[in-house]
């Protein structure tokens, strides 16, 4: 966190007290994630307008939680909105792409110099394997992803779990400098030495362990994460187990997952059943942006399942495999359960929908 | 549609044959949709894996629709994949972002000299009044909403309803000279007069009628189109209003409509109240993007209900309020009640979360 020099510093539980007063005063649903958005809005503007914009939280949220920090002595409202302390509150991240009025993203813009870090780290990296339906996106892609969960204020201070992570994503969440502590599980041994040894040389507070997402989670993860990163197998029940995993690691309200998802291995039909399957279980989605990620071209193309199928058999000159981005926030926590995933995730995903 | 002298022509019905056969040989939800993508992508390129991409069909339903159309005469696979007929499917559109890799839109590369055309008219445009509660986004912002759609096929040959337009969304579209019809439906009559002068000078197949969306939809305009735009008025009453008729003008599976949202009047909260209400009337999300428009600010700004609980009283000086940009798509007909409103939407947005 940010020291400005503040005399005043508050904790999570001031947060959480906040949000209960303003709930109590108002019937509103107001949770303890909207007062860490105000907070965080605050540490990057004075601007009442600014500080709204920032906050991506109600109006009608905002005053009384406003008066409520004024109350606590933790702002001065006077011409603008001074904060009078040191908050626990990431500060809005500003990854937007210049050239689209910031409908798109983009990671040069990440703090810690860590586009530059990650790009000569991604040099380096293990090749994609078959033998753990590998396949990896582009460097580009991955800081983008990092730089959307900066914007959301998932990075800073946060500890952050990755489920499987053939694109790197730890690594370049943990070279921003933002989270308190990053934790990969990946089933690929080369993965896990590759980023334990990127973590030592960089002295990030990263960690990697092989562990088979089919297996229960550890009871040390289980409700133990403020943001999730996964790449699920697209079966029904590879969608259910990789993201069920996620949901069951985090915190509970407030907490965010990233999610990609194709439609080369997903019908609509199957995106409605995973939408369904997010609200169920208490999380709403805040983004999904089509075609957000695209992957490099892999090299055991042509033992693909779906090789034999293809009309016409040559290689592809050009990426051409890409897959959406979705950002959930959880309502309130999500109490899954934590069972075997019994099967074949991979040949499930692919004689199904 | 575009003629490259090709012999043969198909109509809608053969879309929805094809997709027949391909749902009873496979036992796949393929659908119509799926069919008319799978053409669409085909227009723009003979390039196998480029046609995946473009498609966004996953690669299972992919190979036998080529099947099917290969079998049909319609398609020639050797090389590559020829097309051989003139197709009714849309070509996808071609609004990436050059600068983020395609995560954000421009719509700068619309046709027609569509963004040109719109600047000059958007100059001429009724201001925004408080009696329609109306406020209006950026010209950038209508044409990047435009370009999101026509990415996804939603506007060639295709018929386009607004409900409600100050973003001026419908002539926007139409000027792509892509869609087959643009019917706008508005409560101000400043704003219906302003789009049929721009639709006479221009020669645009859009009409724009005076209507209240509380009132029912006319049984003419009930299952009549293929894409819908609103930005609703945010309580709970208004969203299911405005996005309930917009489903209800649907003609049913494979249809979509566009949706703008705000943090500012609603309530993660509400968001999944929301989302849950879609996926309930057979609607799957498959875009959504935050703080994809910008809002100008609006001359009414002091009379605003909100305006007396603000703890500082000033203009603002940049734009601040932004909203999200849903795309949803009917998995199949949504057939909700035509009844009217009862009551003041605006009200009750005010009063809840």
């Amino acid at each position: 966190m940010e020291t400005a020099g503040k005399g005043v510093s508050v904790n999570k539980e001031a947060l959480v007290q906040v949000a209960e007063e303003v709930r109590r005063a108002t019937g509103l649903p107001v949770g303890w994630r909207d007062v860490e958005r105000t907070l965080g809005a605050l540490r990057a503007t004075r601007d009442l307008w600014e500080a709204v914009r920032l906050s991506r939280v109600p109006l009608r949220f905002l005053v009384p939680i406003w008066e409520s920090l004024a109350r606590r002595g933790l702002l001065r409202v006077e011409e603008g909105l001074d904060l009078l302390a040191e908050v626990p509150a990431p500060r809005p991240g500003e990854a937007a792409c210049p050239a689209c009025e910031g409908r798109g993203l983009v990671g040069e813009r990440l703090p810690g110099r860590a586009a530059e870090r990650f790009f000569a780290w991604a040099k380096e990296r293990p090749e994609a394997i078959q033998d753990f339906d590998q396949g990896y996106v582009t460097p580009e892609s991955t800081l983008a992803r990092v730089a959307l969960a900066w914007n959301w204020g998932d990075l800073e201070g946060k500890e952050v779990l990755v489920l499987g992570d053939d694109d790197l994503t730890g690594l370049a969440a943990a070279l921003t400098g933002l989270p308190k502590r990053v934790v990969v599980l990946d089933a690929d041994p080369r993965i896990v030495r590759f980023l334990e040894r990127a973590a030592k040389a960089e002295g990030l507070p990263l960690e990697a362990h092989v562990h088979d997402l089919r297996e229960p989670l550890p009871e040390a993860w289980v409700h133990a994460f403020h943001t999730f990163f996964t790449d699920p197998v697209e079966g029904p029940l590879g969608l259910q187990a990789f993201v069920g995993r996620g949901l069951l690691a985090l915190e509970g309200e407030g907490c965010a997952g990233y999610v990609g998802l194709t439609h080369v291995e997903a019908s609509l039909a199957k995106w409605a059943d995973f939408q369904r399957f997010l609200l169920e279980n208490g999380a709403v989605i805040t983004e999904l942006r089509d075609g957000f990620h695209v992957y490099e071209n892999w090299g055991y193309i042509e033992q693909m399942r779906a090789w034999p199928w293809l009309p016409v058999k040559r290689r592809p000159e050009k990426p051409w495999y890409t897959s959406a981005l979705i950002r959930l926030e959880l309502l309130r926590r999500a109490d899954l359960e934590n069972a075997r995933v019994e099967g074949d995730l991979q040949d499930e995903e692919a004689t199904t929908y």
